[in-house]
């Protein structure tokens, strides 16, 4: 038996390109019901408008305009990094209790399950009746019980693409081409960019994530074998490299509310990188000339509109609607999670909810044998039936069979 | 009365996403008429690959993958930036006479039709008949006399559609954000970050272009009164900023072969502009933080696969059409170019020969005055017109209307 009240749906952390799929599944799915939901409010900048009471009212939304927020990237309801203190989260219950909200609808990563699981346990010890679904969303693919999260698909697919396109690139100008890639504990969106390899010598060709220790003299090692085979080299490199025991590889300084590092948003890493592998490859190779360019993705990575994969939308839809499913059906806590029901040409999902402390705070890396064991590349066998149909289509890719050349 | 003979065909200089168009082009056209053009060659990595006798044979070429390799971003012929000396230019010419190649066709920028006009006018000297064609491409759409250049539509599309992304993941997370866009010597493609506004407080809010001296006093004041009204602001900043006079905002150091500064590859110009900033304000609002991130697009914008501007990708086509078509009608030299029949929803283009000369070596800057006065921002009005037939449809946004919110 499910108590009526009003709803509240808000979303936290960093961005999706799919995240406001999420949402109108939610809002959808919620507007549907009216004798359970009876007002469903958006917080705008998640807790942060809770706390400021800054709500808008999705009953008085466009319907069609509805359908074009959906596709559109990153949180319509602007999002917010703020810690969930016992102050904060006290503030945002006494608010719910104000305005009779009884479900609360929390789209977001790891973070945002934390706080929604300490402002349900707090409703619990008050004897407040509160919902608290955590709706997942990452592109870094690291929440723990899900098999993937919603946002991954379409963030790899950019990525899988940007290494075609820069392989591509790499392959008629040659040199040594280094790309950092999003993903602060785990290698998942990295390890993305194996997509990106239709012919047997097209990169990346190597790739370096946080699931294996990163050691400069190894990684120039392994660059020099390459482009004495090739004439050229694509890296794929995670922000999140690390040395022995989690050693940093520069330090850069600012932390957010969270206590996490500031990682993108800054070239220092590949400079650094480059600069590195430029002098380790000038004591290789003396004399020669070593074009050596370092680009990192940074924020395109995560919000690039036209880059969607189908998947991922209709499943990060499916994320929203299956929330409110389960309020309905008495859940009171919980994230949604996904199962695969089918690999290949039967790839499908259907999803259950998962206690909201079993995702909370800790992240999920990559498993470490879906690593070649130097720690330079992926296990494409272990990789690609998990990754694929999260995809989906990539743009076709040709070349010439260069027939009477010397040297193709 | 077109002398028979053979054909080579080449490109040169940074690669974009449509450069196979023109190449398809070139080859399908050519091969149509074997009664002039008896063998069509490709020549890999350009001149080097001329005078390395290193030549691909198109007839021998399966004709269904032709149309996926047009649909292919970068050189499919590889490319190479090789300084064209009179030894080079020479060993060029040598190598055309003795495998009786009467027609070049050369696709690239304003260095690569500085190349073929020296090997024109050395074949002149010379007595022996050769038809040198260039056919335009590049990303910067800096060459002179043409309407606009091939690559640029798509480039254009790229950096649009990022600074949406970008525009939208910065609205929901707050700040400032510093996007570096590529552009040498001119600031079209940083002036196509206009394209990414669609409702009145959308990003890009300060764009800055070569065409006007960047100074960082003035650039820190503008910011200030961006985040002052808005709590928010993205800013397009040509990788070609300059000071007074032209000087360096930060010295980068490696140069190319053609004396060009390297520029992209790094994060070093965005990391600088950033930090400048951050001190600026902390100066101006003591006390307040500032969250400052600065991405460098770097080559992903020119060569990305699936974000290709169909008008682009039909235009670098037909100049490989046209180069062919002046050939046979009778031209010995020259660079096509585009001019425009129509505006608006009565957008077309006709092609012409334009002297080699004419569109060597130098570059076209944006006219000053479709920047405004403070030199921080595009005039849409002259710039949009011109722009928006080129780039072709971009994603629908939207946004909520956030009803009963205290502030949207």
């Amino acid at each position: 038996m499910v108590n009526p009240g009003n709803v509240v749906i808000g979303q936290s952390g960093g961005p999706t390109a799919v995240i406001n799929q999420t949402l109108i599944g939610v809002v959808k799915a919620a507007l549907a019901e009216p004798k359970y939901f009876r007002k469903v409010y958006g917080a705008i900048h998640g807790i942060q408008g809770i706390i400021d009471e800054n709500f808008c009212d999705f009953a008085l939304e466009d319907p069609a305009n509805l359908e074009v927020i959906a596709g559109t990237p990153s949180a319509a309801l602007k999002s917010v990094r703020l810690k969930p203190t016992p102050e904060v989260c006290s503030q945002v219950l006494e608010r719910f209790k104000q305005h009779d909200v009884r479900f609360f609808f929390y789209i977001g990563g790891n973070d945002t399950a934390e706080t929604a699981h300490i402002i349900n346990e707090m409703a619990a010890q008050d004897g407040y009746a509160l919902t608290c679904m955590h709706c997942p969303k990452t592109i870094d693919n690291d929440l723990r019980v899900t098999d993937h999260c919603p946002g991954y698909g379409s963030a790899a697919k950019f990525v899988a693409q940007a290494f075609m396109g820069d392989n591509l690139d790499n392959r008629s100008m040659g040199g040594i081409k280094i790309n950092v890639v999003m993903g602060r504990n785990a290698g998942w969106l990295t390890a993305a960019s194996a997509l990106a390899r239709i012919f047997p010598d097209d990169g990346p060709h190597l790739i370096y994530c946080p699931e294996s220790d990163f050691s400069m003299p190894q990684f120039g090692g392994d660059v020099l074998k390459v482009y004495q085979r090739l004439g050229r080299c694509v890296i794929a490199l995670s922000e999140g490299i690390h040395g022995i025991g989690g050693a940093d590889i520069v330090d850069l300084g600012e932390t957010d509310s969270h206590g996490n590092k500031q990682l993108s948003g800054s070239g220092a890493l590949g400079d650094y990188v480059a600069a590195q592998l430029k002098s380790f490859l000038g004591r290789a190779q003396p004399g020669a000339k070593h074009r050596i360019r370092a680009d990192t993705f940074g924020y395109l990575q995560r919000c690039f509109p036209g880059v969607t994969s189908e998947v991922d939308a209709a499943e990060a839809r499916l994320a929203g609607t299956a929330a409110v499913a389960a309020a309905l059906a008495g859940s009171t806590s919980g994230s949604i999670a996904f199962r695969r029901t089918g690999e290949g040409e039967q790839y499908g999902i259907d999803t259950f909810v998962t206690p909201l402390r079993s995702v909370a705070k800790e992240t999920k890396a990559m498993p470490r044998d879906w690593l070649n064991a130097a720690g330079n590349d992926v296990v494409e066998d272990r990789l690609m039936p998990y990754l694929r149909p999260l995809v989906g289509r990539l743009p076709a890719i040709g070349r010439l069979a260069m027939k009477g050349a010397k040297q193709a």
